[in-house]
């Protein structure tokens, strides 16, 4: 099965994009966290956006929610990884699973335009940013999790189940306790070690950490990870007004294209790039 | 005194860029109809606008005036007519009054950016956007009056009550009678006569008419007209990802700026060109 578009992101510019789609009758898989954007409902109030008068970000989120519903939409709670040229289309990798698609809209957000330097150089030789896909590699051995949210804690577990041993440094404030064999370490991580492979961190203390691996579990993979080539302006995606990324058939909408960070904003991009996947189908 | 900015139009791009700036505790002066855009009034149903599912034009209608009023923003319901610039600043000229501004946010939708040929060649010279204005030029004359739509038929009744003779021009279908010295006239306006002032209309069965003054009386004054030097790309306001136009410290945002017609682009473009009000005000 091949799709008309792969939406990566559920926040407004996402959500914007997929009911567009849907409404012309597209073949749309929407990656996301079904609880959608973490930014969105934790706002306290939104005062500025048009046809809903203060509202709190809860409230704001369970409209989105509702409206999903009623759309017949859903979203594919699952982490999108990898977005891979094939041919005219693309292949979209989250999880274990692969997906075809005529299209890509990005919707990414702010936040996660960042990563460890080297990061992209052990992408498959010690980093990995998906513990159910990679975790069997691990057996016996030690990891350490760079856990970007508690909804991944249970993916910590898994890890703790293979492996030997689990350094969990969370880049959230916590004292949770995630197994015998996991040590909770409240540092940041500031670099890699290794020469073919991961063999180890460096720590914000300047201490270093020996490891077999890292997984980075963050709310969405750095754009420029996620797409080779993609190009990047002032850390954010750069595209035109059309939303047109530096890649063919790759949109690209919301926060991740640069400020203003506003729902407003988002919800405009998410459309405007909904119509160019439409212009772009042929359709 | 001097607005921060003018915002020239009321549909769901002025609305966001409104609904910002006031968030910012900046000084608006906000031109349309109090009766907020036709366009998102007639909307049968609106199935893609995030937040809210579903929903008719009249309902997104209602729930932007409820917005609007508990925001303590204000309509001034009044056409500007033309936008020019003095100095570092902006004048806007709305009906027979004046309005100093900073800044200027153009929203003033698709429908708008056709003119007759030579009307701006005769802006002034026998070409009006204002009855209230000009009315008392054309004691005792005949006048022609394109109207674009109903809620201007009063401005018809007015200058029937001065003019000896009112050639009668809707561009929407109706059988009104707007006094005995009018006369309805079923065809379009396809030209203007004359040489130092305008003499008569060319009309679009091939007759000519003579008239002594033509008032268009449309939602909103063309782009190009409102604001001279204005660059235009495919008959809209060419604008950059930030909703700069061509001209400093004027903003586009909406329908105006382009395709698609959305009511969440809009929003999204609105509230862009209000960030960079903000920062061309430096705050």
């Amino acid at each position: 099965m091949v799709f008309d578009c792969a939406i990566i992101g559920a926040g407004p510019a996402g959500l914007s994009a997929a009911l567009t789609l849907k409404n012309h009758g597209k073949n749309v898989i929407w990656f996301g966290s079904k609880t959608l954007s973490d930014k969105v409902r934790k706002a306290e109030m939104i005062t500025n956006y048009p046809g809903l008068a203060n509202v709190t970000g809860g409230q704001l989120a369970a409209a989105f929610t509702a409206q999903i519903e009623a759309a017949g939409l859903e979203i594919t709670d699952c982490m999108a990884t990898s977005v891979i040229p094939m041919g005219a289309r693309y292949a979209v990798i989250a999880g274990p699973d692969f997906y075809e698609t005529e299209t890509v809209i990005l919707a990414v957000g702010a936040a996660q335009t960042r990563t460890l330097p080297r990061e992209n150089e052990f992408l498959g030789r010690g980093v990995s940013y998906c513990a159910t896909c990679d975790g069997g590699l691990y057996r016996g051995k030690t990891v350490a999790v760079i856990c970007g949210n508690p909804r991944f804690e249970h993916e910590v577990r898994y890890l703790a189940g293979l492996a030997a041993k689990v350094w969990f440094l969370p880049t959230y404030k916590t004292d949770v306790s995630l197994g015998e064999n996991v040590t909770l370490l409240k540092k940041g991580v500031t670099g890699l070690l290794g020469e073919a492979r991961v063999t180890g961190l460096t720590l914000s203390d300047g201490e270093t950490l020996a490891a077999d691996g890292l997984f980075c579990l963050r709310d969405a993979v750095a754009p420029g990870t996620l797409c080779a080539g993609l190009e990047m302006t002032n850390g954010h995606i750069g595209v035109d007004r059309a939303q047109k990324t530096s890649l063919p058939r790759i949109f690209a909408a919301g926060d991740c294209t640069g400020r203003p960070y506003q729902y407003a904003k988002a919800v405009g991009e998410g459309n405007v790039a909904a119509h160019g996947v439409l212009e772009a189908l042929g359709k």
